[in-house]
């Protein structure tokens, strides 16, 4: 390759706003962020959107496609009839080399087949996992909450190794040093919790490569204790699709009942900046999107529902993986022995 | 008995804030609601605290008790070592029909158990669960989660009974005249989610004595499109703790992002009624506390951290449940056929 930088592939045909806010947001990232994007989807399409918007940018490239998954197909069929799909599209872009990173805000399940079937796992995974970063009570410190809803039935080992994928993460994305991990559950005791709960913990506590901080209960997610928390997809996709509405339901009270009175209306204009800045920390949008681990590769799955600033963020959070070695980590972990690996993280047994 | 008035049986010595925020919560409800007080716990320590306070109302009976079961103790153990402890106690008095119903906000592992072993499962039910009332998006409208702790592990008939309970308390205690059944889920569609959730979509489905509304995801569950909502005391016991803290998250972002700024304090000020009121909104203390259904008994399971407004609300809602039948309505639907039941629950099978 001719270039080193940053390059990616974003599915600009999923989403419920594909594919102008897609287009939006990756203009947005191709003019503020040091990569190349790769615009992934109708070629026709997406030239007149940038003429229209009198934009040309030198790092966006249109990669056309054929069709997209929608949201009612089935995901391996939908894969299989349609190979100039989008997602089919820009998962080979990462395959062939000519792309480090997907971005997808369209059919997560396809996206997850499609990077299954084009990228493969990387070595000693055996299920991949979606991980969502939340932001907890703690000013600047971000928890990765894994599996968000990959897999609905899961083995213990396959917890085991959403905790090494989460730590590595944590560990060289988010900077903390000794990355605590979370087993989500419903008391603080070895003992509580469901058949697969108690088994995980058995196998967490013995992984010395880890810094197992024993259960964390449903109140403990957002406090900032932990820097990672293991659970199964189902548990782990209804934990997520709450969190995001509560945001969206106090955002409601805060409307209904902030202006009541006059005192409630002018203080509430008093606050419009304020409020407008709590909107932010509360709307998922901000947090772009999940990243799908375990695959080889960088696949960032976006909610469906994004608009521009979350492709934005997407596209940023896709980069910093790259530029952290998050695949290379994780594939170079799993071939360490345990005591190489055990060095590696500088993981102590303290807690 | 003498009196028809209604009984409740509080336990003066379970939770964090025990005895006198229990005591205190047990006066006011005394003195508000037109019911009698059995105060189950150490007499001496009751009657100075009544003294102290300058307190002799006349439905406020002491009843004594010796010994508590610890958060720390395994429940049955403790359950059959202090056979006068004041959860044992309490039970008793229901079970003896000197009191409708036990309110506790101590162990609620313990308080399970003493009521499974004391007032025995309502015939046809297999698995006691707890349910919780979660406010909505929708004013007035609330929703009954349940199970949220009773039972890790389920199976889909459980589920089902849940359902059914669940039914019986919308209808008859919140007034729902055809509640709207959900089970928690990660996807609309009926072969999603997790082995569990696919059998019991399958069973609820089948069942005419509830109206089914299909599956109901994590964003939905305080949309206010549901009145009951199903799923297993893991899952369940994970998004109510979640919910609960995730009040406190909001609350401290506000407190954090509100007052910045000159006008950020006058408006802040000016608000202050209104945020008060919000405060009320997102407290859990205003919901008092979760049912234990299916047992033979009404039974009000507390927060632990319960102080005095709580264990009244908690008061008010054993009252309501006792009002309104619940037990009765439970075990007669349990006894009637099929078709009875669809009679009774007035269901259609519309939607």
């Amino acid at each position: 390759m001719a270039s080193t930088r940053v390059k990616i592939a974003v599915d600009a045909m999923g989403g419920d706003n594909a594919p102008n806010e897609i287009i939006a947001g990756a203009i947005r990232a191709a003019a503020e962020l040091d990569i190349d994007i790769l615009l992934v989807g109708d070629a026709q399409h997406i030239e007149s959107y940038l003429q229209q918007h009198h934009q040309s940018p030198k790092n966006v490239e249109i990669v056309p496609s054929e069709g997209v998954v929608s949201m009612e197909e089935e995901p391996l069929v939908a894969l299989r009839r349609k190979p100039k799909a989008s997602i089919n599209v820009a998962m080979d872009l990462v395959k062939q080399k000519r792309a480090d990173a997907v971005v997808s805000a369209g059919h997560s399940g396809a996206a997850m087949a499609a990077a299954l079937l084009r990228l493969g796992r990387i070595k000693g995974i055996d299920r991949p996992a979606i991980g969502a970063v939340l932001p907890t009570l703690l000013a600047g410190k971000s928890v990765i909450v894994l599996d968000v809803g990959a897999n609905v039935d899961c083995k213990p080992k396959y917890l085991e190794q959403f905790a090494i994928m989460g730590t590595v993460y944590s560990k060289f994305v988010m900077d903390v040093d000794i990355p605590k991990v979370g087993l989500l559950n419903i008391g603080e005791e070895p003992t509580k919790g469901n058949d697969l709960a108690i088994r995980t913990h058995e196998l967490l506590e013995a992984n010395q490569a880890i810094a197992f901080g024993g259960n964390a209960e449903g109140r403990d997610v957002l406090k900032g204790d932990f820097d990672v928390i293991v659970c199964d997809g189902f548990v782990g996709n209804i934990l997520l699709k709450f969190a995001e509405a509560i945001g969206e339901v106090m955002l409601q009270i805060l409307r209904e009942e902030l202006p009541q009175g006059i005192n409630g209306q002018i203080g509430t204009a008093l606050l419009k900046p304020n409020l407008q800045r709590i909107k932010q920390r509360m709307d998922h949008a901000e947090h772009g999107g999940a990243l799908l681990f375990g695959v080889d590769g960088v696949c960032i799955i976006s909610h469906g529902s994004s608009q521009a600033p979350s492709i934005f963020n997407a596209i940023r959070l896709a980069s910093e993986a790259i530029d952290h070695q998050v695949i290379e980590r994780i594939r170079s972990y799993n071939q360490q022995s345990s005591f190489e690996k055990t060095e590696k993280l500088s993981v102590s047994n303290e807690s």
